[in-house]
């Protein structure tokens, strides 16, 4: 039986929480002009809020995770394999298992980037 | 060999473009003063957003489908399992398989769900 109080509680405990606040994680930055913050997450589930500068790019990449975007603010030029579409607030995208895709910002604006399973690299970086 | 035009291909064959705008799919009533509009999503993937009127509920409920949520607008009270926060913009939850959860909107607002696997009944329903 512990005696620790909640105050006291180590990280790994109170990640036990369902609720992740924006003021509760700390931003990581990615590039020029982008950081993203690690939300809500289990090890086959995660959401990242990402901000994106004005002409800040999301460079094309691929990985094996599957991936859902929806676009909260802003205006993006995205590229999924070979399809191209500019995307507003509302709009969403989504990436199949290592297929190529990458974000231009044409105005400040945010990103909810959500995978599966878990972005486990995110975590290990401190994000 | 099919003769049949890009325009009046199935809605199978569309659901293979990356892009799912908020104008390219219609909303489904969830019931009173709740809405929601199925986004970017494969089998093991699905983002869904959900529009809330003022008072509106959604009300608790569980499955096991994961389940991780961010606030896109609004301020809502939100439950999963015995834990309670008042959640605004940039905050989120996480529902782990089959624990009761559910909000009130202390505000009109919307809800960005996403879920592991796919919710196939919102598909079904038309959504």
């Amino acid at each position: 039986m512990s005696t620790q109080s909640a105050s006291s509680l180590p990280a790994t405990a109170r990640a036990e929480s369902p609720f992740v606040g924006t003021d509760d994680v700390a931003w990581t930055a990615v590039g020029a002009g982008v950081r993203r913050q690690v939300l809500g997450h289990g090890p086959d589930l995660m959401l990242v809020r990402v901000e994106f500068e004005r002409d800040a790019v999301g460079t094309v990449h691929h990985h094996p995770h599957r991936q859902v975007t929806y676009v909260a603010a802003g205006r993006f030029a995205v590229q999924v394999g070979d399809a191209r579409r500019e995307l507003g607030v509302g709009d969403s995208f989504f990436a199949v298992a290592d297929v190529p895709h990458g974000v231009v910002a044409l105005e400040p604006g945010t990103l909810i980037d959500v995978f599966t399973p878990a972005r486990e690299e995110f975590l290990a970086a401190g994000a």
